[in-house]
């Protein structure tokens, strides 16, 4: 991972330091603050602070004064209602800010999630690494052939080897220019000094969609919730699923009761629409319903048989 | 202050618990939590919980990695460097949440800051307290004849009185009715058995404008200097202004360094058109210039002598 | 409805003149246009403007040059597949303007849905209409037993006639001191020489939420689907219904293929949770399934047969 | 322009198609509907949709019900007094549609403004063309000496014309090995039949950050201005302050009144501190201010002389 020795000598340091608050403290997150979580060959995620808990939802819903006098067991039963029944304001008034450091292509992913403060390295104002992301063999996948935005079968044998190859050696190539147009090497140290170097804002644009960058992306728990459910489903891309798994982790860690009725009531949650509903109660009062009859669409009819676990 | 001693009671507790934690903590803005501060004669704001600290603007400017190890001094400087040049993402990477007891049409005006998360108080799920606001004598303005929106010299004598008991009539009469309609009190007692009782989602729409709502409302430091650069004006009605005068002070304790900033470069500050600043260069070359030439309307002209202490 | 004979004039006017343009085109909505929909005893909602139709949606989605060449078949196939899998993006690229009066309490659950933009009636800056709502005999509905935010029975004989004489005197004779302390009529005619009058922005909090307000509210598709879901909702508050069910008639003839998938896959869609699903596979491989060895609460068993048709 | 002749046909077609509407027209950006705007190399700005005018502004801040019957002379003044005292409101009731087609590095800073709805051309889904940014020499500027974000001197000679092959060769051989590893043409044509090709959503990581892309972006009239106040600044890099003059020709032919009012009070406005202020009230009343007693640090000292013409 990216982290130079003073980087980590400096998080080492920083995690030494207590100090007493009274605002809401979560033990669980605590231990993971100055943790970074690898992800990829180069990222990591690091939670760099939050705000609020568990409580602070309840609260909210209750709109009380103080940390609440209810059982622990009747928190869990409003959790678990507020999120089945989509009652998102309550889940907005806890806070988390991470630390992340991913592929360009994935940060273009990343940013359609509007709602969200974004603090990102500027190369502008600053020297890129010389990090890039390369596929680990098994994620090497053939275009999907009946999917137009999914994977297919890993690529083998020699194919595997030469596009490992190609995008290695051209993110090299470009960021050995990168640096010959800068006139400058990573420390900002001026290569030749007959030359002038480029501009860091243009010589930027040579660098490929592999080149890793790193923000700081504070969100609310309710946009955080969102973006998990869009991002660690099985249809998004491997490589932004990642970063989404392991922010599961410090959502489990964070607010426990929040995060199991996330996987039971989002995650693992499935929308019907209303002629999927009228086939499901024709087929519970024991009609034989054919995707023909059934009003559903022939893709419509895979997608709900997969749902029900039976062949379409 | 609008809170039982059962309230007061439990916040005194939640005030004496203490917890380790390894995020950056504000001693003085920790000594305001649970601590409601007073506004008008019935609110309050009061600070439930924080995210970061001035430290945590200049981290986020700099995507660093610990908590910086720059003079003070250096800290302050970019700060304001940030501020000047509206360099807003960094502010965004702080976030404070209030605890807010508000006259409705106050709560009306506030909320048009769409980007903040709110829980209000529900009138549909719960009964309102019997609180409302009534202006001090020496708010009892007439309204301004030269300005639409504004207010001019108080009330007097005759007038200003029949007006507060009009305001507090009114007020009482339209509390006393909507507990019958609803046929409880408070504290939800059922008033008359033989009667149903209206519908709490109904029976609010009697209740005035001053009736005291209550709500949580978080946002990040951009926006709540956003909010305040508007509502601590001096064009802002004067029942929302001393909400915002409030939570300067929270900033102040907060964010000394942004709050200082702030006062500068932003309340304190003016802009000047493209025109005034062609008045402004012609005059400190000694050009002894009047409105008709100036290139200014005769509103612009009297702003702008305002600003520059002179006599329009 | 509350529109004067000189705006009523005014919009006869404005609906006379047509102009060209290149623009998509949509000629259902052009003939909503300047006709305000009636909504409860004295609201509107009238669409002001309007920008893109069913084909901007298709477009968006392909990012393509024109106005598309594929059969309309597969246009309305798209935008079925888009709405199924909440690709929301294609759906924000179309936009609509409303003109709407409604009750301030209405308004106050309305505002709560930020990501739109609102221009509303300034009570600061103007008097405000002699104008509240009174619930029809069949909407005076007295508390739910069983939901705190819900209605029951209809209020009967005295108490209804009771309820309903308060809120209309109660408006009425808070209406009359608002203008005595204005010291000026509707049309802002000065009412006693001798007096000054309180300020406008003071004298509005005299008012009930009852009160008529109007506004201009402007969102794009994506987020009126949104608002529609939720407010054309049987669990939402019936005067916010109303509305939401009139919009729904703009949406219809502006937008129909939208309009149908939005009634297929949101209105009448259905969430069922992990456990739901695993019941459901349970009772469709023949299995006795009850509340007890079933995974879900008492609640949640109710809720699923309820939506199967099926008794709990 | 990479607009293929099918492109050019079908925007000359859909061109050519005129509809009737009550809706606000005008005619000075109609003629530039389905018209790109050229923008660097390859890309352009193309309006493809707007709803409202200077005239919808002065409604939504009056809140009335037809087309206004005032003085057009007071339109302009009302216009201007919204824009200088930033009642935004009003301002967020016209809407307007780009198509825009920019390199990616372009694409990164743009996308940072959130409020907008954004359709991007996805490289996950399709293949992406073979066309990247390559600056004119003209642009070709040295790192700034004194500003970390900006630009010097241009590169003459040998060091230009290599940074400039170095550009080219790398964007080529990248988009050329992103063929290979697709195993598929511009067209998707499949290369060669024995091999499977990688996953477009990886094998698109190997291109370079000047690549092309394109988008619908679709943003209200107040949040364009602000992203023109950001990026038609002469702080903001060359490469998007292009894309946002070709935008300020579109807003002129829009809302003439309000662009000029912008132009006024936003584009050649200049913000003053309240120290800065004070400065300046002291040289107009004759006293010889020096940096020294000015209470302005020497960078605001600078900043000020040379915003008031004057030697630091």
């Amino acid at each position: 991972m990216a982290l130079t020795d003073a980087q980590l000598q400096e998080l080492a340091e920083a995690k030494a330091v207590r100090s007493e608050t009274r605002r809401p403290t979560v033990p669980a997150l605590e231990a993971m603050l100055f943790e970074p979580l690898p992800v990829l060959d180069h990222g990591f995620i690091r939670v760099v602070d939050y705000m609020g808990d568990d409580n602070a939802v309840v609260q909210a819903a209750r709109v009380s004064y103080g940390r609440g006098t209810r059982a622990a067991n009747e928190d869990r039963g409003l959790i678990r209602y507020l999120m089945r029944h989509r009652h998102s304001t309550p889940f907005e008034m806890c806070e988390i800010k991470y630390h992340v450091k991913l592929p360009i292509f994935v940060a273009r992913q990343w940013i359609r999630h509007r709602t969200a403060n974004v603090n990102e390295y500027s190369a502008r104002y600053s020297i890129m690494d010389r990090e890039f992301y390369l596929p680990a063999p098994e994620q090497l996948a053939a275009q999907s052939s009946d999917n137009r935005q999914g994977r297919g079968a890993v690529l083998q044998g020699e194919e595997a080897a030469r596009v490992l190859s190609l995008l290695r050696q051209d993110a090299m190539t470009n960021y050995d220019h990168y640096q010959e147009m800068l006139n400058a090497d990573e420390a900002g140290n001026i290569l030749d000094p007959s030359r002038q170097g480029l501009a860091r804002e243009l010589a930027r644009m040579n660098l490929t969609l592999n080149a890793y960058t790193q923000w700081y992306w504070k969100t609310d728990l309710n946009n955080l919730l969102h973006f998990l459910s869009l991002r660690a489903d099985s249809h998004a891309q491997y490589e932004i699923r990642v970063y989404a798994e392991a922010m599961l982790r410090s959502l489990e860690a964070w607010v426990p009761l929040v995060a199991e009725a996330f996987r039971d009531y989002r995650l693992g949650a499935v929308t019907l629409s209303a002629q999927m509903m009228d086939v499901l109660r024709r087929m519970l009062a024991g009609e034989a319903v054919a995707q023909e009859g059934s009003g559903l669409s022939k893709r419509e009819w895979r997608e709900l048989m997969a749902q029900l676990g039976r062949d379409a």
